[in-house]
């Protein structure tokens, strides 16, 4: 019989989605090049050469066996070396092969974390502003999702109201460092501070609390910022990357689990990985891909265009009158609206053809989120836009 | 807290993968090539060259957004547009772009369709003999897997016990033709059958029951065999395709979930995976990958060396007194052991360096079953092992 539950869950629009479609079709009348369409985190630099590359070489190096065999369930052995030979050398961490679970991007690296250390019924905490499938990610597995309030002021851990939802049934806390939407990075003050309470929380409630650590942004970090290690700071973390914005190549699924190899079971999660994985249809990685992403373990897209683009934006802002805080990487930026309601705010803003996303999406209302994965010549012509609507709807400043 | 439930689970070993690890040490002693090992299905024949060119020139043809950027959850259209044209074409069924949803293979496309059409507690019915991981794909979706004991006289499905399983709760019924591990062929007359017995039931229960129907062996069909399409028996019908057995690209991950277009809800079904997707982090398949099968879609690998080593076999074992149906299909044939319990069978076998799959493993008790997805050379090297073993420990027919 359909189930009535995914039937239901059809009909609940996504609100990037829509807006995304907005675009487009707007792009039909006015010429696309003329929308400044701010709402997709679709990566708009290109894949690094070497990446093709490799795709092209392994097709000829390789028997068709060893390339397109089965991989073992956690990943290719020799990728997951890689990997974690990598992590050891750039973060200090002893990582072994045992300690990656190679995965189809950020949201399968999350589909199996949580499920490693959560039970039905269980409760995990994330931090508003948050990415909204996140949602869909826990609640899926039966635990449930309670959001702490923003901090606006800085977008880190707004520690007082996190106390507030710490409780015993609280197994895991997720967190996006850098941040999707605020474009934030945690500080070593901040991932301090949690650490130690969830320390304190461990030893109070006689079980284990897991960071869930979503790290698809930790890459595009802008210059001068300290964006640390989060597993460095918190023994029973399980690092969940993807590949997808680094190399720009979100379309091919790839990433990992990586387990703090002081974490409790550590010798253990990746072989919980593999039964999870039997159930949820997962099996691994394409696995020409996973031996590609090997080859690139040490490189990424030319990053820079998405802090150019940033400090175009960002000062614009600040000229125009927004309470806006300053992005430390990711392609985000998540100001206040000039009028209480996001929504009607950026409902105004179509009208200017920039395509903004409210703050409710991502849990805090208010506030807007821009996108900026788009070419730097789109955001200069986008400014002219942008201080017209602000002029024309606010006021000038 | 760490998941008892999967901590639980890794300490349950997989008979498969003990055989093939124990085939692996062997070889370390005696050479590879004098392990005659018949325990995994993976394919040993290679990709086609057009599906690595295509792999090739696709880095070369496309942008890398298009290439590499985001494809939308089920799947990129035009992929998704070539698979429903080439399944009309091939059976007769209406299938468009919107009823196709692009899976990470066979095991993704069941966890994909079991979700859609039962809810926890829901009854599934398969039939013995069935592929051992149906269990973990069923059951950890919340649902009950039920087993039909097998018809050992042909492999075809046992209606008289399947009909004492049915009741109101049963959801959807697994299926698996050409089947692993029988190598069997369900006929028209068997698929008929079933589908008024679903038929009846349906009316008298007041709820669709839906086939699910595992297809990753349709393309490997024998001379003179009919394997007819199931989804064209019955309108509930989900079917579940993987080219990894077609393609031999087993570690690429990628199939399809095919909506029958006259199925109840047909026109949602693809939608309901879409959010299905995202409790399992599944999203999409590698778009390269995707992109790369549909420009295969109407091609196999050369899959005729499977039909010969069945047939070195089967001619083996008949000559030798064994019991055994002729396979139709796949690379798997399914005897009976010549004594009434398989372990000690298949475990005698091992002294003859032959490795070979106990029937408990299937559901099947009293059976073994043999992978002939190897070099032909080898399985005419295995059967004068084979005679000695059967001489030697049962004594000449």
């Amino acid at each position: 019989m359909i189930s009535e539950k995914y039937k239901k869950m059809c009909s609940t629009p996504s609100v990037i989605r829509e807006l995304s479609v907005y675009a487009t079709e707007r792009g039909k009348e006015i010429g696309y090049e003329n929308v400044f369409d701010y709402s997709l985190g679709n990566p708009s630099v290109p894949v690094p050469d070497e990446f093709n590359k490799a795709i092209r070489e392994l097709t000829e190096e390789l028997t068709s066996s060893q390339l397109h065999g089965y991989s073992p369930n956690p990943g290719n052995p020799e990728v997951r070396s890689i990997v974690a030979a990598s992590l050891k050398d750039r973060f200090g961490l002893p990582y072994e092969q045992k300690h990656i679970f190679m995965t189809s991007a950020a949201a399968s690296a999350i589909a199996h974390a949580v499920r490693c250390v959560t039970e039905p019924g269980d409760e995990v905490i994330t931090f508003a502003p948050f990415f909204p499938e996140y949602r869909p990610y826990i609640e899926q597995t039966g635990a449930v999702l309670k959001v702490v309030p923003a901090d606006t002021s800085s977008f880190q851990i707004n520690f007082d109201e996190f106390e507030k939802l710490m409780n015993r049934n609280v197994q895991a806390v997720l967190i996006n460092t850098p941040n999707n939407p605020s474009g934030i990075v945690y500080s070593s003050d901040t991932l301090k501070k949690l650490a130690r309470i969830l320390e304190d929380k461990q030893k109070a409630y006689g079980h284990e609390i897991f960071i869930i650590s979503d790290e698809p942004y930790r890459e595009i970090v802008f210059d001068g910022v300290d964006a640390p290690y989060v597993s460095g700071f918190y023994d029973n973390t399980l690092s969940c990357y993807s590949y997808s914005k680094s190399l720009s190549i979100p379309g091919e699924r790839i990433g990992y689990v990586a387990v703090n190899p002081a974490a409790k079971d550590a010798d253990m999660i990746v072989s919980m990985c593999v039964q999870i994985s039997r159930g949820i249809g997962h099996n691994c990685p394409s696995s020409i891909i996973q031996m590609a992403a090997a080859r690139c373990v040490s490189m990424t897209s030319d990053l820079s265009v998405y802090e150019k683009n940033m400090n175009l934006i960002y000062n614009k802002l600040v000229e125009l009158g927004f309470e806006v805080v300053k992005p430390g990487g990711t392609f985000y930026i998540f100001p206040k609206a000039m009028e209480e309601d996001a929504k009607v705010f950026c409902e105004k803003a179509k009208n200017y053809d920039l395509i903004l996303v409210p703050g409710d999406t991502f849990g805090a209302p208010g506030y807007f989120r821009m996108a900026y994965c788009i070419d730097t010549e789109k955001v200069e012509r986008s400014l002219p836009a942008l201080e017209r609507f602000v002029k024309n709807e606010y006021g000038a400043k």
